[in-house]
């Protein structure tokens, strides 16, 4: 029998790779006190399972009482006195007949020693082979429990958690099991931490995208279009138009070509360029256009790449006409179950701002650092400052094999060793991930962090030497012999949903000037000052500026406020001596009263602001 | 009996409503005199139809031989000869075993015959009652033959018709009867108008948007993406970009707010406004989301309607906020089957300039006026001078029931009664027309004709009273009652797919220089002179125009013409003394020379060219 030293070292395997495993034991230790409190407060609690989890943990209970707020503020308490306790978190390895005479009462426990002499992990999952059995004790509370634990409760901070909520749920996830009460905790190493968690999370709730999107009027999900098809309103749209001039602007000056190709195509290409089967399960049903099946299957396209394909090779092309860089606000489909969709960030039809690169060999690296430029510009015009970057590869060699990539080692090998150079040569610092890329090739993927700290991918850049090969690509080398071209997939400002609602968090939705949907509210005071605002309205919009007239008849500060809470950078009132003065009253979204200015100086002033992309509503002097 | 005279005068009314009856009558008659030739030639021919069609007719015989070129010849003189005979076109009335005795050796013809006696015409569909059964006769030819006719051949032109070709054609259109030969032949009432009509055929061969499409690189019909989804290539995604900037443009400055909303909804959404079942075949088919089919069926939409209420319906409306104009760039999908498709100008999926203005009844008027306005400054832009206004009104009350319209009487007389208001009032000259309404209301169609003659639909502008009935739209009125808006549905520059194809055909790939995928070429004539090339294309560029430099190493005589073919409309030659000057030597894409410019006067006047949306490449003085 192993030491309890060795027993739990042993346990460290169960920590996730990238969770933090001080947190991991703390979470799962004050689990078991959680665990033990509830079971004084309640003799009848019977515990089956309570996991570490983000930002905390749960402990699900066979109880048939609701605990009051008054029980939820007891256990806190007799929680914060067993931590000071300080009592050692004890291990043991015991037979499963040992076990079931441990737990005799509880048939969860039991279930779960069966699980676990068939290979099954707690949630009644395959693990593999069948598990040593250990139980853990604190005090005199005794836990089936694979560990690991921090060594005392004296590690425990007796400020560090928070009691959330208890809800119901059923036991293993299925609804014909019994329903359970799930304990909910944030838990912290520190009560700084969870001060700092706690704020974290009012901020992100105060910035979430679906929030202020319908708050301010962006955009809509209306169940009629099926879940994951937002609409966008006229303020939304606003903001969609512009990102996408802004960025095809940028893209045409730097060489790129757009196009427009169809949104769906018939089977058979999506056979050829791999995404069938490798990427089948997020697909649209197939559309039957023939008299029969399989006759003339469409289907909405999953990904451009293979589209953008065919306008490579709707002419035949020389070393010279490399690089040729593709690039199309391209619609793309996914199918997703409608309970996992939502907002903008998780829809099933996106627009990329996509592009692809055909280029030659020798040009590879010149073309990745041409875009990572252009990503670097873009990201500063949007306000977007923090950043990693990612060289996301294919499977793990030390894991289980996978289908999930094409399967060509060779071709796996040099791909990244291309993007690892330029990653290197850039002097960009970076970090490599297995199981991040795409099916036909590594990524270098540009990570950025939402408010709650969690990290997803903006912008990406694909070496593919394999669709290339699939479609059997050529241009002709100086030495009049074909060649085969290296494909670039890159999207620079990623979808225009995705984007978006980043934007709305990053910003809490007070766009920059010129992202704002309204940039300019008038504030006529009166009905004699209306005429002036519907002049200065049509001279605004005339110039290709944004603007609102507030003609109804309420309060000027009334008004004032309307603007503000729809965080229109500029609010100008106009009153009786404005009007005298061919001027406007200027106030900023956040309060500030800049004064009366001259309309024209006003109007220069927008201009300069909106032209130079800045983020300041006044532009340095 | 019934006399001659009767019995032609019957005969016109097989003549089709929009069919000119002097031509029908001459083109039938020269399909008679045709058959007279064929048989003379070849009298082992058995005749069987041969109908007037647009632009002349055509002849089906059950005949063994493939004619020749001078067989063709010989039958044109011999045409010729009957013709100068000046045969009358005798008609009597038979019955059916007279019928079948003169034609005894006509197996087609008896069975003509047996569907004239079962009520069918003579391309074996239904025709209602049984027909009389009549026979023609001109010099030694006899035709069974429902007429009419001419007097006689006197009244033929022997210069008007031409032969074209004779090719296989199934009897009754189905692979499984024989295949016999059908003479083509186009007809016409003189020479001059054979010559005209041969001129316009060659004109629209130039123009074919097909041909020129592929000629100028604008767009591919890849056979993968399936029938009928035609993908834009760089030079034709420009037009589009061009065109749709240029309208939404319009359209913000005249109030509209465009909103991006889904292409597709679930069905239950079509089902409401009644597309399902009115407009169910030109629908694609449902794709199945949920688990179990009807669960959550999803469809690719059909037209935009639905979609844009839903914005409508997102918020409250008050009378103030009337009239709504909601925009979209908005994909639509039809269901075609794939034997019908082609280029652009018949698609799977289209993108139209698509608006719905919510209004008030006491709107309607000033908005469809709006709308009129709108379209009329566009289309000077795009240099489309000619279109006539068509009121499409529903289902001809004179004619059979139809199930095409939504069943309200009132509705329909309302709203056709307000569109013939608007165009009266206007003063334009409109003509009306049953038949060509939309399911849900009467339209006013802005008619165009292509080079060919004939007419299509470019915009349209629709007064709907049963949409906003249908999903019970509603404002709250100036006495706090709830009303219900009309709705106006409105296409101003029709499917980007179609006003392409339109311009290309117009303006015969030679774009006026604002829609010109290439401004400028420019086409340094040695080595020496590229940096000079290059560093003005950056300077063009920049100042968003579009440009490309031949850095071939070509001679400049061949790479002016290669510009001149692509239609670019300024061609700008640099060589030595250009660059010692810093100009360029401009050519224009018809050839003609204006000489040395300075660059930066001619920047100016491109830059004077493209902002005015003026068709001419050097504006007035």
């Amino acid at each position: 029998m192993a030491t309890e030293a060795e027993l739990k070292a042993a346990g460290e395997k169960y920590i996730p790779k990238d969770y933090d495993p001080a947190l991991y034991k703390l979470r799962h230790s004050l689990a078991h006190v959680l665990a033990q409190a509830v079971v004084e407060k309640f003799p009848q609690a019977i515990p089956t399972i309570g996991p570490p989890i983000e930002y905390g943990f749960y402990y699900d209970f066979d109880l048939d009482v609701n605990p009051t707020d008054g029980d939820l503020e007891w256990i806190a308490n007799r929680m914060r006195q067993i931590i000071k306790g300080k009592h050692a978190f004890k291990v043991r390895e015991v037979s499963a007949d040992e076990g079931r005479a441990i737990f005799k009462d509880n048939p969860y426990k039991l279930e779960l020693i069966d699980g676990l002499t068939k290979g099954k992990d707690e949630y009644g999952n395959e693990a593999g082979s069948a598990a040593t059995i250990t139980v853990y004790q604190q005090d005199t509370f005794v836990d089936l429990c694979r560990g690991p634990h921090v060594e005392t409760t004296a590690d425990l901070d007796s400020k560090g958690f928070k009691i959330q909520q208890v809800t119901g749920s059923y036991w293993r996830g299925k609804s014909d099991n019994k329903m359970l009460k799930r304990f909910h905790a944030t838990a912290w190493a520190s009560g700084d931490d969870l001060k700092a968690h706690l704020e974290r999370v009012e901020e992100a709730a105060r910035r979430d995208h679906r929030k202020l999107g319908r708050e301010l009027e962006l955009f809509a999900n209306e169940p009629i279009f099926g879940s994951g098809f937002p609409m966008l309103l006229p303020k939304g749209a606003t903001i969609r138009r512009v990102l996408e001039g802004f960025i095809t602007e940028y893209e045409r000056k730097a060489g790129y070509q757009h196009v427009f190709t169809p949104d769906i195509a018939k089977k058979e290409l999506y056979y050829q360029s791999g995404h069938l089967p490798h990427y089948a399960d997020s697909m649209f049903p197939f559309m039957q256009m023939g008299e029969n099946p399989g006759e003339e299957d469409l289907v909405l396209r999953p990904m451009c790449c293979p589209h953008h394909i065919q306008v490579y090779k709707s002419k035949a092309r020389s070393y010279r006409d490399l690089p040729i860089r593709i690039a199309e606000l391209g619609n793309m489909y996914r199918f997703e179950r409608s309970g996992v969709v939502g907002g903008l960030s998780r829809v099933r039809c996106m627009t990329l701002n996509d592009a692809h690169l055909f280029v030659r060999p020798d040009q590879v690296k010149g073309e990745i650092a041409g875009v990572l430029a252009l990503m670097k510009k873009a990201y500063a015009d949007l306000g977007i400052t923090e950043y990693r970057f990612r060289l996301s590869k294919n499977a793990d060699p030390s894991g289980p094999p996978s289908t999930k990539y094409v399967d060509n080692p060779a071709m796996w090998e040099s791909s990244t060793k291309m993007l690892r150079e330029v990653l290197q040569e850039s002097g960009l610092p970076f970090f490599e991930a297995w199981n991040e890329a795409a099916f036909y090739g590594p990524k270098i993927d540009v990570q950025v962090k939402d408010v709650m700290g969690r990290e997803e991918t903006l912008s990406t850049i694909q070496a593919d030497q394999h669709l290339p090969n699939q479609f059997q690509l050529e241009f002709k080398d100086s030495d009049d012999t074909p060649k085969r071209p290296v494909m670039i997939h890159r999207g620079v400002i990623s979808t225009m949903e995705r984007m978006t609602s980043y934007l709305i968090e990053l910003h809490a939705g007070a766009f920059p000037v010129w992202l704002a949907p309204v940039q300019v509210a008038l504030v006529p005071i009166g009905d004699r000052h209306f005429d002036f605002a519907r002049a200065l309205t049509e001279r605004l919009v005339n110039a290709d500026f944004r603007v609102e007239a507030d003609l109804s008849h309420g309060r000027m500060q009334a008004k004032i406020r309307d603007a503000a809470k729809m965080k229109v950078p500029y609010i100008l009132v106009i009153g009786d001596k404005e009007m005298e003065a061919n001027a406007v009253a200027v106030r900023l979204r956040d309060g500030t009263d800049l004064g009366q200015k001259p309309v024209h100086e006003f109007v220069a002033m927008l201009d300069k602001v909106n032209a130079s992309r800045t983020l300041k509503l006044v532009p340095d002097a």
